[in-house]
């Protein structure tokens, strides 16, 4: 991207600039929907003028690729509960109100998702991301002695997230909190030692 | 739908429409995607006049809900192997085999129900009607002994298969057919009866 705004530097005018458009497209994202967003409204929306966004974005399925990258730069971390049942249950509870929550940024996403390859490609790079911070509740199980060395922390949080994805998005069924504990807790059994001290008989 | 054609026994005139059309739609959307289709391709694809088209299912989304509901009328039963472990992981196995097919029907429906409310409507009454008739597999298993009587048949069924979707659907990730195993084995061990034979050991 070419820019002539000299400021680059976190909290300049141009981080400004960015921060105000990309709240323009939460917003729009979640009340209206992919298909309904136009770089006219998310210009009216965030007072910053449409050549500008024009410029430095390009189109509409770019604002929701630079919507997802700001995803990846935020400071999340997973849960640290002192187990890996409180974890796994405290990373399924943040997912159940991110898919509950009306109206939800997280389904306007996946939504959006389905319409242009830009936009799947930035969210599995998010998604990759947050799985990756994810993975240290499994080290930290590990180090605790609670699961063996070898256990795959991918397939583990996929395990626990994914039923839950699948219930609400892809299904679209109801999913209740008591349904985010459960799927958390199914992932946990399967990644049970020997000794069974995986902290399942802690989970709430 | 109105009809003014007098044979509407199965395999008469009126069936014999719904199918070619029908497996046009299922052709078009693998080759093209749900975007591209349109009611003059499925009348060129399928040798039936596109006026027939129009009056009998009236838009490319009705065309995707009929192709739904005929899938709710087919005959398929979830396989039984002898074992919990091996129905799950029979059962995620085809679902690899459906999610990585190219082209993959699954996916497109999966995509196309995204576009429209009511392809969103009719693909989750589709599983809804899968995931129901799937539900044997646990009742077998409670009778032999396996696994206790009040398992919720719905929750292991999506804790089997869920995250087999999300990997591949939504992350966007590559799948491999011992993923699919794994998530089958997880979601298995997070029914284990006290007694501990719930076939894991039988697992490929």
């Amino acid at each position: 991207v070419s820019d002539d705004v000299p400021s680059r530097r976190p909290g300049g005018r141009t981080a400004r600039v960015r921060a105000d458009v990309l709240a323009a497209v939460t917003a729009l994202l979640t009340e209206q929907g992919y298909d309904a967003l136009s770089i006219e409204d998310v210009a009216d929306r965030s007072g910053v003028h449409r050549t500008t966004i024009y410029r430095r974005w390009g189109s509409v399925a770019m604002l929701l690729v630079d919507l997802l990258q700001l995803g990846t730069e935020d400071d999340w971390r997973p849960p640290d509960t002192g187990s890996l049942a409180g974890d796994l249950t405290a990373i399924n509870r943040e997912l159940f109100e991110a898919l509950t929550v009306e109206p939800s940024l997280t389904t306007a996403v996946i939504a959006a998702s389905f319409r242009t390859p830009e936009a799947a490609e930035a969210l599995s790079r998010f998604w990759a991301d947050r799985y990756r911070r994810s993975e240290v509740v499994v080290r930290r199980a590990v180090e605790r002695g609670d699961i063996r060395a070898g256990t795959d922390a991918q397939q583990l949080l996929v395990s626990a997230t994914g039923p839950l994805f699948h219930q609400r998005v892809l299904l679209r069924w109801p999913i209740t909190r008591a349904d985010a504990d459960a799927y958390a807790h199914a992932a946990l059994a399967g990644v049970a030692g020997p000794r069974g001290d995986n902290g399942a008989s802690q989970l709430p």
